[in-house]
């Protein structure tokens, strides 16, 4: 490893981890951050740490903030989780959709580097198998990286701010691929939104439909 | 009052307070936020208080959120906050900038407004006395509108936000003028970065210099 940084957003979910992996092949030291913002799946701070772990990570900051002060999201309110919808219907907003939640997950990222002198920043959002979600969409990310490259002392100093988005066209089996191919151990992540006390994943709600779908369709890519 | 609702960036200090008249003499419900970050002058939570209810607040939310984590800042670390300091050159950056602060701020806002169905999001930044901090300049605010026009599902639903900074171009003067003739009464209001315990300001900070210079030179436009 050299002296390459990044932060990287890591939900100890499918995507962040694949994220994360692609991030260390590319020489980067992975300074993770994980969010426990009143989640119902909790569990997901467990694999967070296990993941942090198999990535070599430099650092592993898990951030307290409480989103619940906003109510109105599936995942951090009493709204049940929807469970066996169809998810191959996605132009709807799901209710699971956290207000501007990954736009405060990069300002807490964009602030921590900044204080360790890092310019790249991995999320390991999604267009494809997410399209409801406004804030996982490439025009999204652009306009982030855009006003971060105007917000900082870096940008001041002119190094540039790089959001790196290494999963944003991927098919979810395109990316379970390229994690397996990079050797990713996907037995310590977690995608369930509603998981029994003891982690095991309900197997019904959108996440591990979809987490199930990309395991099936990969299998084929393999 | 009718129905339009504003979410107001409220610190307690000077140029928030003006800022939040301004909203409520445009014919806003004032919806307060400010943030408990482990800020050394935490007295001026009790100052955004008055304020609040001073402006008939329909809301006011206090965030807790722990920048300290991040460090590098003298509000919130242990570094010295700088006293006497000349004031009238202010090319660099001060020690006292919050990395990414008004970034994560406006983020919160951001997600608050979304919940409560409101478009409107006032910060009183002001790119005269602070150029030094880059999340204060118009490029930056533009920067970050047009961002969070992407990030929301409002904003996918056609409805525009408008990230108000009516003092960005304003010498402190013009500020306080402004604010006396609306009637501010700015004896609740508080500046200083290292107030004694029972809130009395040092006098010498930048921020105690600035509002005391401030009030003089208001004095001669009045």
């Amino acid at each position: 490893m050299g002296d390459k940084k990044a932060i990287l957003l890591l939900s100890g979910g499918l995507d962040s981890s694949t994220c994360g992996i692609i991030a260390r092949d590319m020489g980067f030291d992975i300074y993770a951050m994980t969010f426990a913002y009143g989640q119902r799946h909790e569990f997901e701070l467990t694999a967070a740490k296990k993941v942090a772990c198999f990535l070599s990570a430099k650092e592993h900051r898990i951030v307290n903030i409480d989103l619940r002060a906003f109510g109105s999201s599936a995942l951090t309110s009493d709204i049940d989780v929807p469970k066996a919808r169809d998810i191959s219907n996605s132009s709807d907003i799901p209710i699971t959709y956290v207000p501007a939640r990954n736009t405060i997950f990069l300002s807490y990222a964009l602030a921590w580097a900044e204080v360790i002198d890092c310019t790249d920043i991995f999320i390991g959002v999604n267009s494809i198998d997410y399209s409801g979600y406004p804030d996982c969409r490439p025009e999204y990310i652009a306009a982030y990286e855009k006003m971060a490259n105007l917000a900082t002392v870096a940008a001041i100093q002119g190094r540039t701010i790089k959001i790196h988005t290494p999963l944003i066209s991927l098919l979810k089996a395109q990316i379970i691929k390229i994690g397996l191919k990079a050797g990713m151990d996907y037995s310590i992540t977690h995608s369930c939104y509603d998981p029994a006390e003891d982690g095991t994943p309900c197997g019904l709600c959108d996440s591990c439909q979809i987490r199930k779908k990309g395991f099936d369709e990969a299998a084929l890519l393999l």
